[in-house]
């Protein structure tokens, strides 16, 4: 099945905000074996929009629009879809009364008369039904391809495809879509390609395919049968090479984020975390307290971005500091100590570099990184280059204190740098 | 002028990837007066690219490509874009040269020959050079259009969009374009539209628009004229008319984010900070140390996730703890105050609060945060409401500590709560 995912909004070109529900969508349906061809977005406008489905009823045979269903005169994907496809709209007495439950639970004030214009929907549709706001979205067949609207709000875009596009589509196609998400660091996407170049270009089903994010790399291995069961059966034999072959690289089959990864290998170990930063001032806490649980297992931490910080609160001895300057291995190892000494964490990583833009006094490059972890049995540090950028520096550093916690916390080795 | 633009990319159809190109490209167009009509997305398809370059070439007049200008196969906007326009590419040098030197200084290793092929550009272009990276863009005219090309990696595209594109349309156009960025906070975006709606709706040049953007109220105001001078006159009067109207709101006109204008003001003021955080978890450090030159005036903070860290390294004293719980104004007080102590800063902001998912043991609601601030003359804290939502309370909560810094460091009055 291919599609185009077409979004209305003259927000979009504007540049107000970012067509966020079409890499949702993307992935979603790409997760489900549609095979999405086009990305269309178009202002308010009826004439431009019109001219948009005839040409994206040329080239897919599944049509997604997002946004433009919302209570105003300038929401016309409705109107103008049904116009293109020639439906009426039918009037749901039962859609008013889920608005109104919206706006007496959720918004608590009186229903707005334009809303009544949500419970016209395209006669004979599937209706998918919002819980997370006014908009309902729906589906209809129609001169040999499938018509989808769904509200533009992200939240309510995401929520609708996730729990009533997805499942009508599978439901639909009578197939079975498995994937599992395979998380990498330590590797660059060339490097994982010469490791793995022979699977990815050959398999078909299962599928393995890349994706990067900024520092590590993500692959998705995917699988169409007739069960779950049978998915994973084809799926098992490669899912086993690739671990193989990625080793200790492979931080995790579907299991998120290092930082998640590392919450929840301490709370399996039942072990405490604090944080000593320089160079990342507050990135490290930062990452692993955006998820939900992390109160469990982080005490807390120091940003020392000045030596006097580093000094007087984690406790860094002042010759240290004066012989080998902040960004040095001593220092780090010190920083990480006082962590776990004023903290009375189990384990304390420790950074201190240079961020850029700027060498540090010492002649440091920028790039250049300590990364300390101190634990029951010692400390061990770390040394990076990580070349420039401010932000990837920060990044990266960050990945790396992640990953060395979770080198520790699974027995595996930790390259010591120089 | 109208504009399609037109990303390149499979990764854009499998969704691994938002196409932040064309928000940022849609808001500068926007800005320079270019009236973007349709964007667009299509994958490393030659017979599908050309097809879309097709109807692009009906309803536009600038065509402007993101993406595919790589040095691999499926790089293929450069060649589809020369076939369908019937141009030759012409080999540059000099562009080598500056690919070699990227490779010198940033990546530190050697050139593969693959990158070659990104010194080929169309004949008779305009060369967009790109100091941050190794794609360079280009523009061109042909059948009565405008053809620029633009790297997809998001920093590459911005720089090139910033620094090379917009200055470029502006000379073409020989009307010069002025704006001011307005940045608002404390108010929403429908108390602003109360507070603007009639200027907004009805100036032409300058105009007045709001982009919102999380938790804030972005304006622009533009104008177009002969010259930069004849637009800041344009301006001026309803500049004043708008700072009239948003006095204290209004914090700041070019001056980018509340932590930018923190640091700005601290700078200037020669005053340093420190910052203790409790449901923030190191988004507040993270934020002001995002800026270059932060460590100026940022000397560090502490994040006292337990009530460990808030006794023993901030000496909270433990009867406040026992007795107002945590999440209270006497603790806020006292964390702010610690943190001051021991890092010997001149100000000192802490925040205290529940980011849920859950209300906290002392059954406060989710979104109860108090933001405290301690300067030489004493300590004031501010309750807030924020409602609910982890990342949007953690985030807002960040907002409220900057903007209080901003209001004390500007003698405008601060908000106690209740």
């Amino acid at each position: 099945m291919t599609c185009e995912l077409i979004a209305v909004g003259t927000e979009l070109l504007l540049g107000n905000v970012a067509n966020t529900d079409a890499q949702h969508l993307s992935e979603q349906l790409s997760g489900a074996g549609v095979n999405v061809l086009y990305h269309t977005a178009v202002g308010d406008n009826p004439a431009r929009l019109t001219e948009v489905i005839h040409i994206a009823h040329r080239r897919a045979d599944l049509l997604i629009f997002t946004g433009g269903l919302g209570p105003t005169y300038d929401d016309l994907t409705k109107e103008v879809v049904c116009r293109a496809f020639g439906r009426k709209t039918v009037f749901h007495p039962e859609i008013v009364e889920e608005i109104q439950h919206y706006f007496d639970t959720v918004f608590r004030r009186p229903m707005p008369e334009c809303n009544l214009q949500q419970a016209y929907l395209p006669e004979g549709c599937t209706i998918f039904h919002n819980p997370v706001g006014t908009a309902p979205g729906c589906a209809f067949e129609a001169d040999g391809i499938t018509v989808v609207m769904l509200p533009g709000v992200p939240r309510e875009c995401r929520y609708l495809t996730d729990h009533a596009l997805i499942p009508w589509l599978r439901e639909k196609s009578g197939e079975v879509i498995t994937s599992h998400e395979l998380r990498i660091f330590g590797l660059t996407e060339p490097q994982v390609q010469e490791k793995l170049g022979d699977i990815m270009n050959n398999a078909v089903n299962p599928s393995l395919a890349p994706y990067a994010k900024t520092g590590e790399v993500l692959l998705r291995l995917t699988a169409k049968a007739a069960t779950t069961a049978d998915c994973e059966a084809l799926m098992a034999p490669m899912l086993r090479e690739v671990q193989a072959r990625l080793g200790e690289y492979l931080y995790g089959i579907d299991t998120g984020s290092l930082e998640q990864q590392v919450l929840t290998l301490l709370k399996a170990r039942g072990l405490t975390l604090s944080a000593a930063e320089s160079c990342t001032g507050g990135l490290i806490a930062k990452r692993i307290t955006d998820l939900p649980g992390a109160s469990a297992v982080f005490l807390g931490g120091v940003v020392s971005y000045t030596n006097g910080v580093k000094a007087g609160v984690l406790g860094v001895a002042q010759e240290l500091l004066d012989e080998y300057g902040a960004v040095s291995e001593p220092v780090a190892r010190a920083m990480a100590q006082g962590a776990q000494r004023i903290t009375g964490s189990d384990l304390a990583v420790s950074v201190t570099g240079v961020a850029g833009p700027d060498k540090d006094d010492r002649g440091n490059d920028v790039g250049t990184v300590f990364v300390a972890l101190a634990a029951e049995n010692g400390t061990v540090v770390q040394k990076l280059d990580l070349g420039t950028g401010r932000h990837r520096i920060r990044a990266m550093t960050a990945h790396h204190a992640f990953d060395m916690i979770r080198r520790y916390l699974t027995d595996l080795p930790i390259r010591k740098g120089e």
